[in-house]
Order: structure tokens, then C-alpha cells, then sequence
């Protein structure tokens, strides 16, 4: 009754169905060629199964809450299940509250402005602007980047045990690294915050999609993520976790729904008695549609099997590092090295190129999408690029005043949609570039570096 | 060359596509019967074209900004494009931002975290929770009902002038009563305010569905609105206006997007240099559907023209406002007095029953989904309802306590998707409820009002 290989092996081989997975785009060398998505530690593209998930209830979208009617009520109840599949999807505790937000920046703002009065937040200098900037009436302290995991937890206990005055203290760390991809030392640093009266948030945003999230077995007080990144950007994202901060907190928007009473007081003025679920974070109406397609990815992952998921991802992860590596101009970003285990998110500099001028080529020669820049996380890819200038010229990097160092980096990343022709058209078309150079000119326009309609480079026309 | 009457004609009488339009809800007493959904002022049904347009575009979702891929490119200039539509649907002026938000709520409470110092809040007490709540850090004048609008006007003139000390200030009003579909004097509200001092934002929630707004000729500062609401229910609303105030703000959400640069400082802060366009306030990954969906709707509602949605809409609130007339039982509640414009929210008690009794009789024995409760609009509905208990009894208000006046109404709201059967139908049914009674017996469960499985009334088993 065991399952046979070549079945095991043929799971390995099958991207889940994605949207967009036929889609041709066409080329500055002419002709069009297949859409190769490699940006999803930006936005992945929706799964098959969530957009027909979404399109299947369309027609039966009501208005929730009090609404009377069948529909109503059938929206209503859909929205509240949906709260509950995510619930089960990172493994909350019982009590544990699921707030729809609309992002994982939005979730982490919406902690921040619950955090209970004079709380300091503890943030490595590492995370993305999401995790790093929302806490912006707490004492915040950034910590140094670690070069392993074990320094980072290191680096907690010393920063926390040292805290004066010592009282509630909250840590925000990332799951997965939205620059290097690599898997950050959760549960442990979990135990080092509670060790020392901390609580600890996980901003699973690149973490979520990638691999499964518990949040009792990483013992992790709050974790957030994005719909648009766990293939269903339909504009919604979740803040999960204990609930006694979130209900004692204002709410985080004031108006209807998070409102259980309001009334004018003999002296003009109103009082209001908000609710103390939830919904208290939730005022307006909530997006119905944003929050099934998160349930209905988080149930699509699930069935999937992450075992499966990630050990074909580990396969991805591996071509593209493989192939990166026989090209010696190219340098991967790392915080901790060749051995860490990591998610698809892989970020590099070409030696030689400006990195807006190498993600433009792969766009328009290959028809592969990457991302170029700084990512939402500054210091740290100052940090990882370090005392390596980006070649000046052609499509430098538009921030990059005259004189001053153009930073800026290459990522490619990936997920369960991605079939294994992307990454290896990918890994091909990097080392054609650096072997071969551009086919096309490339100028700058509205910040943007594309092709130049003057056409072909000389080599390339010669 | 004029067009024949007859088309004229036919025009007013259909609806714009939208979905759902043919699904049929059991009934309790047996069969099924096609949705009426007339809770158009909570949630309206998307239109098939903007449906259509998502879902063409669906496939080319991308990651939007720094993404170098030829999606990601698309998906931006979409994104910046809906922006310039909805500035064109508001009638912008060309300084005007337009930044997209998840709701009218998210909205202004967007623009009240963007006051400035010292500013004073001006608002009816009649206004939604959304429009009334969200100025927790100013001085809030709440001011009382009017009941005309003339009255409306010189209450605010009488306000604004008395005002101390005298610095900013901000007018907060709705273009149209989301619990009696009546309009407010905008541009006199607008003119007092402006020849105060003052500054007005309109909430076009009710509003902008209904009626053409125009923000230069209603010479208002900011408008908001909901996508859900204007048949495009993909999680996105809009501010737009005035661009000095939110400039000078600090970020309304703290991250990526909004954040130009981020650094380490010498002293282990950190440096942020925001954004001043829309940016500054959308931080996290745009919900791009959300924004196209809008800019979709605006299209389609324009191409339709607004003259004959207009005429369409007045035609069927003479058909639901002639129907409850006949009706003695029937109180239609109402601020401004019949004679005043409206568009098509109408909210009613009946006597001899409570309201979520009637709602839940509505629907499951007609199929039609109204709402009932107070609308996020307690302080007017209290005020509306006034000496009026409700019959206490089955169903009643949940919120009721034991002893206390159970205080709820019915509202009933239609718009371009509303069939001219669905207002027929709920006329007859609000005839044959109060004539008859209802067919079944109904009972609370979970704080909804739902026909008991007990079956039958004694009298409709008789």
C-alpha cells in the first residue's frame, strides 16, 4: 500500500494551477514568449483553485452583519468561517483572535497601535520596512544584523535582559527574510522573548506561503500575513494572536461595525461601546471577498501538503542557486550563509551591471519578471551589499544622486506556481547576459529602465 | 436625429448587469424564488462589466512598483490609471490626490489622523458611525439634528462662528443619509464652511452610487466613498482631495511604499524619508484589483450617464414610497419631510412589529434581502424613532434588555442593479405581511431572527 516513486516524484513535478500561467508577453528581440512570474516575494499570482473559489461565490455576494436577507446571511456566515480556516491554518490557540486587515503592514500597524502604554519593541535592523517602521510611538530598538542564527538570538536575550525600565516589551521578527529568503531562528528567539517578559509578533509574510506556521508549536504570541502574497490578492491580510492586547486597545479604525452602541450624551457629546472581538479592529465593511480567498488559500495550500511543497521548492531553490553559482560575476546576498535552510527568495548584484539595467534585460530579452532595488528593507541590503558599488551608467538606480554609490540588487523568487521552466530559463538568461551582454539598449524613463526604441545594442546588431 | 421615445423609454427601464442577478434563495414556505437583494446601501452587487474587467485582468496580475517584469509594468500603469479615473469621476482638481484606502471608514479615518494641530470637527449627530467616530484626537462639536436643510446650514454657520479658539477646522457630512436616503445641502454646507474658515470633507458613501459628485462643483476639500458600495466590492475605497494636509502628515500607515529611504542612523535609530504623493498613506502592496475595480465602476456608471440612472432610481422610489404609503401600519422615517430629494434608501418601522421579525419574514418567505437594526447610525435613528417603541416580542432586537424599548428599523435600498420586480415584490409582500401576516413562525437564534423549524403559523396552517 506504500505510494509509488514515480507518483512521489511526478508530485514533485507539478506547480500548483496559478492564473497568469499561460499569459505571453512579447520580446525587444521579437517574437513572445511565456510569462515567467519570479517576483512572488512581492505579489504571487492568485491559485487557479482561489480565483475560482471567488468566482464561484461572486454572484451570491451580500452585505454582511445585520444584513437580513439569505445572501446576507450566507456572506456573513462565509466571512466568519473564513476566520476560522485561517485560524486552523497557523495552528492558533483556542482564544487566539484572527483580525482581516488588509496587509501584513497593515497588521503590524494595527499591533502597534494596540501595544500597551510605555512597551518597548526590539527589531533587527534586517527587517522590511513593514516590521521595522510601524512602531512609531513605542521606544524602539534596532538591533545590529546577525551573521547566524544563534548570534541573533544572542542578540535578543542580551538587548532584552539590558532593557530599562524593564516592562512590557514586544519583538518583531520576520519568518522568512524578504531579501536573503533565509528561515530565521523563530522558536528560539519565541523562547528568549518570553524567557525575559517579551512578547514576540512573527511576520510570516514571506514565511506563510512557503511553509507551514504554527503558532503554538513556534509559541509565538502574534503572527501576520498577506493574501497577496499567499495567492490571493484580493486585498486582504491577518493579524492573529492573543487577544488581551487587541481588546483592551482603542480601536485601530472608528466607525461602524466595531461600534456595538453609540449615543449622544446629555453634555452633546457620544459614547460609544465598542466591541470586544475581532470586530473591534474591523470597523467598515469588512472585505468578504479578500478574506474567502485567503481561507481558500490557506485551504489549497493544506490539501497541497507542504511536505510536498517544500521539498519541490527545495528543488527550485536549488537550480537557481546552482546555476548562480558557475557564474562567477554574480554574488547572492547572505546574512547567514551558503548552509541556512531558506525559502525561493533569492537576491543578487552582477558584477558589471547596474542591477535595474540586468532585471530590465531579463524582462524584455527573456519575458521573466524579477525585481530590482532596495526591497522595503534598506539597511539590510546596505548592509549585504556593503563596500560593493553597483556599476554607474546605463539605468543606474533612479534614487541614486550624482556621486553618490548606486545600491540596488537583483531578486528572483518563487513559489508553488512556479513550473521548473521559469527557473531554468531564468539561470539560463543570467548566464547569456553576463557571457554574452544585453542584445538591446536601455535607457531610463520615468524612473524606469527599458528598452531604448533606437533598437539593438552594436554587438547585438553586428 | 432624435432619439425615438420608445428608446428613451427603454432605457429607463433596465438595470445595469450585475451579479447574482439570477440566483434563486429557498423559500420557507416552499420553492425557490429569483434574490431580490435591495441592501444596496450596506453592499451593492459588482456589475458584470466590472466583474468582467477583473476578470480579464486577473491573469495579468502583477506585482506592482520596483517589479521589473512586463506584469508587474501593466499592473502598475493600471493601478496609476485608476487613480486618474476616479480623479475624473470626481471631478479633481488637478492637485488633488487620490489615495486608495480599503473603505469610506478607512477613509476618514485616514483624514483624521491627518488634521492638523489644534483642529476642531464639526459633525451632525445624524451622521454614519464612520462619519462621526473617527476624530478621537480633535475637539468634535456634535451637532444636533436638523430638520430641514436650510436648518442644517445655519446650525453649522451658527457653530463655525461661535467657534473657540478659532483655528482649523474641518465640516464633516454625508452627500446622502445612508438610513433616509435623503440629500444633504452640500454646496451650502461647503460655502459656510469655506466662509468660516473651515474645511469640508464629503462622505460619498451613499452619494457617489447614486448621483454624479463633483468635488470643484460641490467645491467640497476631500470626498470619500467605498468601492463595495459602488458595485466594485474588492476591498478598496478612495480619498481624494486636498494635498496639503495629508502631505504635512505623518504616514497613515508606516512601511514599504511609503518610505522613499530608510537608514541607520550613527546613534542606532533610524532615518525615514517618506513619500509625499499618495504613497505616503498606502503603504504595503497596493491592492491593485481593489483600485481597477473602482476605476472600472466609475467608467461603467459614467458610460452609462448618470441622467438616466438618476430618472431609472426615481422611478423606483416612487414605487416603494407610493407602495408603503397605502400602507397606514407603515412609518417611513425621514429628517427632511417628503418633499426632498433622495436617492434610494428608505427606512421604515411598521406597527405591530419588530423589525428584525419583519426583515427575517421578508426574506424568508419573498426572498428579499433588506436590512434591520440601526444602520451604524444610532443617535438619528434613536432620534428618528423617537416616542415609537417597537412591539416587543419575537425577534426582538437583540441589543434590547429586558424592560428596554427595543429600537430598530427596516431599511430597504436599491440602485442601477435593482430590477423593477424586486421594489414590486417587496411592496407586495410589506401589504400582504401587514394584511395577513407572516406565514411562519420565527424565532432568535444567535442574535439572528430565523423561521423556526417548528414550522407554520397556526393561522397560515388553518
Amino acid at each position: 500500500m506504500s505510494v509509488p516513486t514515480a507518483v512521489a516524484d511526478q508530485s514533485l513535478c507539478a506547480p500548483l494551477g496559478v492564473l497568469g500561467s499561460d499569459v505571453t508577453v512579447p520580446l525587444v528581440t521579437g517574437g513572445e514568449v511565456v510569462y515567467a512570474a519570479l517576483d512572488y516575494a512581492a505579489s504571487a499570482p492568485a491559485l487557479q483553485r482561489v480565483w475560482d473559489d471567488v468566482a464561484a461565490y461572486a454572484p451570491y455576494y451580500g452585505s454582511v452583519h445585520r444584513g437580513a436577507g439569505y445572501l446576507s446571511q450566507l456572506s456573513t456566515d462565509l466571512f466568519e468561517n473564513a476566520r476560522r480556516t485561517v485560524s486552523e491554518f497557523l495552528g492558533c490557540r483556542a482564544d487566539d483572535q484572527v483580525v482581516f486587515t488588509r496587509s501584513t503592514t497593515d497588521s503590524l500597524n494595527l499591533l502597534a497601535a494596540a501595544l500597551p502604554a510605555d512597551c518597548q519593541v526590539f527589531v533587527f535592523e534586517t527587517e522590511h520596512h513593514a516590521s521595522l517602521l510601524p512602531w512609531r510611538d513605542a521606544r524602539v530598538s534596532f538591533l545590529d544584523a546577525p551573521r547566524t542564527p544563534g548570534e541573533a538570538v544572542a542578540t535578543l536575550e542580551r538587548a532584552l535582559a539590558d532593557r530599562d525600565p524593564y516592562g512590557p516589551a514586544l519583538v518583531c521578527v520576520t519568518g522568512a527574510s524578504n531579501v536573503t529568503g533565509e528561515l530565521w531562528p523563530v522558536r528560539e528567539l519565541a523562547a528568549a522573548a518570553h524567557a525575559h517578559g517579551a512578547r514576540i509578533v512573527l511576520d510570516a509574510a514571506q514565511l506563510a506561503p512557503h511553509h507551514p506556521v504554527s503558532v503554538q508549536e513556534l509559541d509565538v504570541d502574534w503572527v501576520a500575513f498577506s493574501g497577496h502574497k499567499l495567492y490571493a490578492p484580493f486585498g486582504s491580510g491577518v493579524l492573529a494572536g492573543r487577544s488581551d492586547w487587541l481588546r483592551a486597545a482603542q480601536p485601530y479604525l472608528a466607525g461602524g461595525g466595531a461600534s456595538r452602541k453609540v449615543a449622544r450624551r446629555e453634555d452633546g457629546g457620544v459614547d460609544v461601546e465598542w466591541h470586544e472581538s475581532a470586530a473591534r479592529h474591523e470597523a467598515g465593511s469588512p472585505n468578504v471577498i479578500g478574506a474567502y480567498s485567503i481561507a481558500s488559500a490557506c485551504k489549497a495550500l493544506t490539501e497541497a501538503g507542504f511536505d510536498t511543497l517544500v521539498a519541490r521548492e527545495r528543488r527550485l531553490i536549488a537550480t537557481v542557486r546552482e546555476g548562480l553559482a558557475e557564474v562567477p560575476e554574480v554574488r547572492v546576498l547572505s546574512l547567514f550563509g551558503d548552509d541556512a535552510p531558506r525559502v525561493g527568495v533569492i537576491s543578487f548584484v552582477v558584477e558589471g551591471w547596474n542591477s535595474s539595467h540586468f532585471a530590465a534585460a531579463l524582462s524584455a530579452e527573456y519575458g521573466i519578471g524579477v525585481r530590482d532595488g532596495l526591497f522595503c528593507a534598506h539597511p539590510l541590503v546596505r548592509t549585504l551589499l556593503g563596500g560593493t558599488p553597483q556599476t554607474q551608467g546605463e539605468c543606474g538606480a533612479p534614487e541614486a544622486a550624482p556621486g553618490e554609490k548606486s545600491l540596488n540588487a537583483i531578486r528572483v523568487s518563487f513559489g508553488a506556481g512556479t513550473p521548473d521552466e521559469h527557473v531554468e530559463r531564468f539561470v539560463r538568461a543570467v548566464k547569456e547576459l553576463v557571457s554574452q551582454g544585453a542584445r538591446w539598449n536601455y535607457r531610463t524613463e520615468d524612473g524606469r529602465c527599458v528598452p531604448d526604441t533606437g533598437g539593438a545594442t552594436a554587438s547585438a546588431t553586428a
